[in-house]
């Protein structure tokens, strides 16, 4: 089985080298792992506890977006959506949210921190705090919860945030679940050798230090222009550097292979002045960053795709959560009010849901065509004209009976179509874009599938 | 203008006789009035903080349904919807959450009641407490600005979630209305005038009490068996009794008209013996409540009707809440990331939103035909076939120029046709069922005057 890992960026900033070496590379990597499923989800519902600054979390989501897709991230493999286009969670959250304990909530340690801040700046213990920064457990139990997620990467001041989702979940199963677990129950992955790269002073670079040096932004001269700005002892060239006290080194390695370190070293402690060994950085990084910052430049010009993108990813993670959001529904007593739908299908009725289907119909001038309807209602297909019902008929078998022919699909302007024996049978469609079709085609087949199964 | 009135039912019970007399009644009369735009939801996310039963959630959401409408609710005339069938609800409450102080909800009565209680009792101020109960007025508040209600009738003890809606709504504007109100502020409609009806023993009729009256449950025998329970005095048939102090003469009044109840009164005071007293009660009741009790009797037997008279009040009520939620999406930072889109169009950019439109094809039989396609990309129309492109051509023309044309619709069990000088020109759907055909009838219609007024 696929491991199943989840991660979540915050949507308030633009990410620096410090994120690249630090979050970015590694988790584009595990990502290629054979047996990792990843999810990474731009968390903008998370940036609104913090934000409250528009304009900064909409560019913060776009560059985020364009950076991670520009650093090698493949959307085919990697399932990459927004938080806000998944109406499930925010859903979620509210079921969530009724079986939490309040109890919970007070021993969370960012909540208790700022409580702790209040008391000491004599303030009262809640000032300034928000529900949203009071429920941010659950929204995160919701977004790791949702998808079944097995392994969550975390630093280890969020470990307590898993341990919560692993509660709340448990705690849900325990009322709603009869006996069974309705959740997959996830583990904290901690990073402790993840690469912290040093900023311009040497401390951890972060942004709340003021100590970053860009990855993208500002392009080629920004990037040369921060590294000259990195702080270094007062040693003349011709001097032997300490290369392992020195920022410039510790940069250079996260990027180099080890002869290159090494070189490196030979050079710092041989006597390299600083200005050369910030300029040999700067050729170094430029050599890994110069062909992403194309890709990055490209894709933030091209919002609209990068939207595509993202969109599309969504749909994949719908995919999961609506099958996943019935199942709850159901179990809190939200499902279906149908006859034999709901809580009754549970106390072991069949469950009468409607099934995806072929209808056959007249036209006015006499021919006779067919539509396929899925389940819930939309029409996939549309059939040619066919001069008698018999025909027609015969090519409703025809599908029924080999539903992968729909996988031989042809896409044109006008949406796909269905060939059987080489002549068209049906035309799906049409749909706005290309995006929009392929989900259509998905839907097409399984549902045609089911419908051959059932049968 | 017509005020909006917005009402919610919380799904954990079955309404009894208290519950029409106090609330059904009055609220089906209000809707009746000509500037009442009543809004009724079904409170099924707010239930699931008390219930923990998904099969009372399940039963009680049919009963209380199938309640309101036998007692005359107008589907047609009140947006009438589950609370969890509108996603926007769940998504609103989180960005309400996010300004929210947390302060605030620690002010909550409900959540403090059960603090004291907790403190009484020598426990922890939480134990027991979800953070469903804590965070319950957010929810609340979600509710009535999502529709931007006027009025919420509450009892007094709701007074204060409605100033916490209030309170939160404009926190909300501040934080990102750029000086303008985002919601209408709601007032209480404070019902102090409310019938209470007493019940069995005297006290106010109350599930909490164990002293309540049926309405529709158990029938016409349950009716006339519980009301034979009605506590009296002891006095016998002859003796004249006091109307005043007698349940059984509070609840007679409840249905009567003035003539009746004062006929009743002299009757009581002429010695009329309880026995009869209960019968004649009993006997007035059923008048009013046997032919809703038919109603109710076969609309419960069909909970697929009940269904889908409550997703078509959620399509109703989601026509609204769409174009708030992106308004609000937009406000906060998660606006579309499209070029010109999302919050880069608040800065004065035009939109450059798709329109919907006309496309014609060719068949691969030679014939010609046209498709409008929504906005969205849905396809709302497909046209008959044509001989050639120029009378396909002349009918799109016809159908630009003439929108309203399509208000003059055909139903049947392929959907709509929308006919020209008495030709069918087009058909829409096919559709599963006759509301989705009115919502799309109604979608289509917009979007052909849309296009109209823009050309």
């Amino acid at each position: 089985m696929r491991t199943r890992i989840l991660t979540g960026v915050t949507t308030t900033g633009i990410p620096h080298l410090g994120n690249y070496v630090g979050a970015i590379r590694p988790a584009i990597e595990a990502s290629r792992a054979p047996d990792a499923d990843a999810f990474l989800f731009l968390a903008d519902y998370h940036a609104l506890i913090k934000c409250g600054e528009p304009e900064r979390l909409q560019s913060s989501r776009l560059a985020i977006a364009a950076t991670w897709l520009a650093a090698g991230l493949d959307p085919e493999r990697v399932t990459f959506y927004r938080q806000s286009d998944i109406p499930e969670i925010s859903e979620l959250c509210w079921l969530l949210t009724c079986v939490t304990a309040k109890g919970l909530m007070n021993r969370a340690h960012a909540y208790k921190a700022s409580v702790d801040q209040n008391v000491a700046d004599n303030l009262e213990p809640d000032a300034g705090i928000t529900m949203g920064l009071f429920s941010y457990p659950v929204l995160m139990a919701a977004d790791i919860l949702m998808f079944n997620a097995h392994k969550v990467p975390v630093g280890r001041d969020q470990i307590q945030h898993i341990e919560m989702a692993r509660d709340i979940a448990q705690r849900f199963s325990h009322l709603y679940g009869n006996g069974r677990e309705l959740f997959t129950l996830p583990e904290a992955l901690i990073e402790d050798s993840v690469a912290t790269l040093p900023g311009l002073d040497g401390r951890k670079m972060s942004k709340s230090y003021n100590n970053t040096i860009p990855l993208f932004e500002g392009g080629r001269k920004l990037l040369k222009d921060t590294i000259g700005k990195v702080v270094t002892d007062s040693r003349l060239p011709g001097e032997p550097k300490d290369a392992e006290t020195s920022q410039l080194y510790t940069i250079y390695r996260a990027f180099a292979s080890d002869d290159e370190a090494a070189a490196f070293r030979q050079q710092l402690e041989g006597g390299m002045g600083w200005g050369d060994a910030k300029a040999a950085l700067f050729e170094r990084l430029e050599r890994d960053i110069a062909p992403m910052r194309e890709r990055y430049e490209s894709l933030i010009a091209r919002p609209d795709d990068i939207d595509d993108i993202l969109l599309a990813g969504a749909r994949k993670a719908r995919e999961l959560a609506r099958p996943t959001m019935a199942l709850l529904r159901d179990a809190v007593g939200l499902g279906s009010m149908r006859a034999g739908g709901g809580a009754a299908a549970k106390a072991g009725k069949k469950k009468a849901a409607k099934q995806a289907r072929f209808v056959s119909f007249r036209e006015t001038d006499g021919t006779f065509r067919f539509r396929f309807v899925a389940a819930d209602g939309e029409a996939l297909l549309l059939s040619d004209t066919y001069a008698d019902a018999q025909t027609a008929g015969a090519a409703i078998k025809h599908l029924q009976a080999q539903p992968d022919l729909a996988e031989n699909l042809l896409l044109d302007e006008l949406g796909y179509t269905v060939s059987l024996d080489g002549h068209v049978v049906a035309r799906g469609g049409p749909f706005a874009t290309a995006q929009v079709r392929d989900a259509s085609r998905d839907k097409l087949l399984a549902e045609l599938r089911g419908l051959a199964a059932s049968a």
